[in-house]
């Protein structure tokens, strides 16, 4: 196993004419390839093809995005943003659960909004500016996360994961295994154990990749193993990232979440989950709100380069499930640890001044 | 979609220097093919490999293997009766887990020693007939699940399946499956959904195929995808078969059937087992005493012709886990359904009179 820490997950190259270079997530881990994105019609495809992917990795692409769709776009104001309306409403459709994606686009068109009136070229000096700090600013987001959650793992103690809430879910470091590399860097030994995360199997080719090349015991199982995991006393708590949550906690995450969720509490496990603020939607009053993506069968019935199904199968493949808040023992932000997961704490730690007027 | 019901899950071909045939059950569902089993090497490999598979298949398998063992020993008694000693005792280690496999081979010796001193030549026929009758029954024990189970399954309701207890595991017709074909032949409409059952995808290779053949609605899912289904109330049932079930009623079964069982207990949806009494191992207390089979991790990292996980990934992939009697409403067997499940209702169901005594 050679160390690829020189990989980023994105990296914009150049100035507002230059491109994003990602790893095509899709070739990992049998091959570590960068890919150049050099307009919004590969970035949309990127994210659609989950060559880029996790909430907060997208949002950056997103991102980027945008200033990538803006550089053909003249020098006529008025033409100039139609396009950028044009481009952050079809980058939305990109991908439609994480709401990272529609924050990111959203806090480029604001930045746009501060440009009016001072020409295209510098909008899209802008727009550059603003993706590049919301970029840098993940990264600060991942480490504080980090910082928050790592006492919640306790030393020599057994942890299990589900999907990829790594550094190649976000800038760097990730969300849910942020927790784990901090618990690790201070010095705590964790077993961990990774459910492989069908059917686009993220957990074997992504997480336990990552957590190889940091030198943490790492174990993966099919998913189906995780209840037996938890029954056999061999971890002691779950952790996985988010794609969006709603004002009273309910957590849309990847498919098979909930079912870990589940299991956890049959065994009295705590349940944890690990996210950027930008992953919350309070517009949302709950879960069942959430919009769930749904995936194309073929990523069942034909996912290993084979057929596995016969001709014709009817297929459910939702991408996301909800796990509801009483499930959840804790949400790990940037800002801190929100337990117990209430509407109203959510509130206290996203906005501390309305919440306490 | 071909239908296939001319090919039989295994067959035996002439008299006792005949061969055995089977379904190469590894490559449904794009391949239909035959292969033929000419010694008890062939046996022991097709069993491991889970050419066949499937608790009372393999016991027939084993059965029949008795005789393939035989069939070069001479006519010397003492060495015919070393010879089946050695073979019984090898045949057992093929699979450790499902408990029909050794009561298959206990009553084929159980059988020999009704002929001890009747010469070698009857011996074999004596072997070949009894593994014939052990084949026979199990059509007869397969239908009468049907019979007793199929009512359990209401007209209109969605049923869940975890991987495949059908013809193919058994002579024919199956366990889990005959509830389900039965209520189908009655006239019920049921929607079945099938968890494609990692590592080898017995689900969706072998249970889709299957249920597609009687034309039965049937839509395929993830393992993770289980509790989704139910919390969509897309199922108001759950039924698998079982590999081996202790005197308290604990199953052992496929893995991913323990945590199928805490999402059905979630949400208050009936589990059930169906498995000839064949199954149960009453001189086992409780299922923390069932061996499980732990079996090769490139079933989890090279199952599908293509590497999933970074070389050298460690992994943890039991073939079985142990659903406590707790979360099982009720078991099917050919004598009829055991609910509750308890040790004195599994005592009564399978020797009535010792039992009132």
């Amino acid at each position: 196993m050679t160390p690829h820490r020189s990989v980023e997950t994105l990296r914009w190259v150049g100035d507002q004419n230059g491109h994003l270079v990602i790893i095509d997530q899709t070739r990992l881990p049998t091959q570590v390839v960068e890919i150049e994105l050099r307009d919004v019609e590969a970035v949309w495809e990127a994210i659609r093809s989950l060559r880029v992917r996790g909430a907060p990795a997208i949002g950056i692409a997103a991102a980027y995005g945008v200033v990538l769709g803006l550089q053909e776009s003249g020098e006529d104001e008025a033409d100039v943003w139609a396009r950028l309306d044009a481009v952050t409403a079809w980058l939305a459709t990109s991908r439609p659960t994480a709401v990272n994606l529609c924050w990111a686009l959203q806090r480029l068109q604001e930045v746009a909004l501060g440009h009016r009136g001072q020409g295209p070229a510098s909008l899209r000096a802008a727009l550059l500016t603003a993706a590049r700090a919301l970029h840098e600013e993940d990264r600060d987001i991942c480490r504080a996360i980090g910082r928050h959650g790592g006492p919640l793992l306790a030393d020599g103690s057994g942890v299990l994961t589900h999907c990829n809430a790594g550094g190649l879910a976000t800038a760097d470091y990730g969300t849910a295994l942020a927790v784990i590399f901090a618990a690790h860097e201070a010095g705590r030994h964790l077993q961990v154990y990774v459910d492989e995360t069908r059917p686009l199997l993220q957990g074997a080719r992504l997480t336990v990749w990552e957590l190889q090349q940091r030198g943490i015991d790492v174990t993966l199982i099919c998913d189906s193993t995780a209840a037996q995991v938890m029954r056999e006393r061999r971890v002691q708590a779950v952790i996985t990232g988010a794609d969006r949550i709603a004002a009273n906690g309910d957590v849309a995450n990847k498919i098979g979440t909930y079912q870990v969720a589940l299991a956890a509490a049959a065994h009295e496990l705590p349940f944890y989950v690990a996210a950027p603020t930008s992953t919350f939607d309070l517009s949302l009053a709950s879960g069942e709100q959430i919009p769930i993506e749904q995936r194309d069968p073929a990523e069942i019935t034909h996912g290993f380069g084979r057929q596995i199904a016969p001709e014709g199968t009817a297929v459910y493949n939702p991408a996301f499930d909800v796990t509801p808040a009483r499930l959840i023992r804790a949400i790990v932000c940037e800002k801190g640890v929100i337990q117990p997961v209430t509407q109203a704490s959510i509130a206290q730690c996203l906005n501390p001044s309305s919440a306490t007027s």
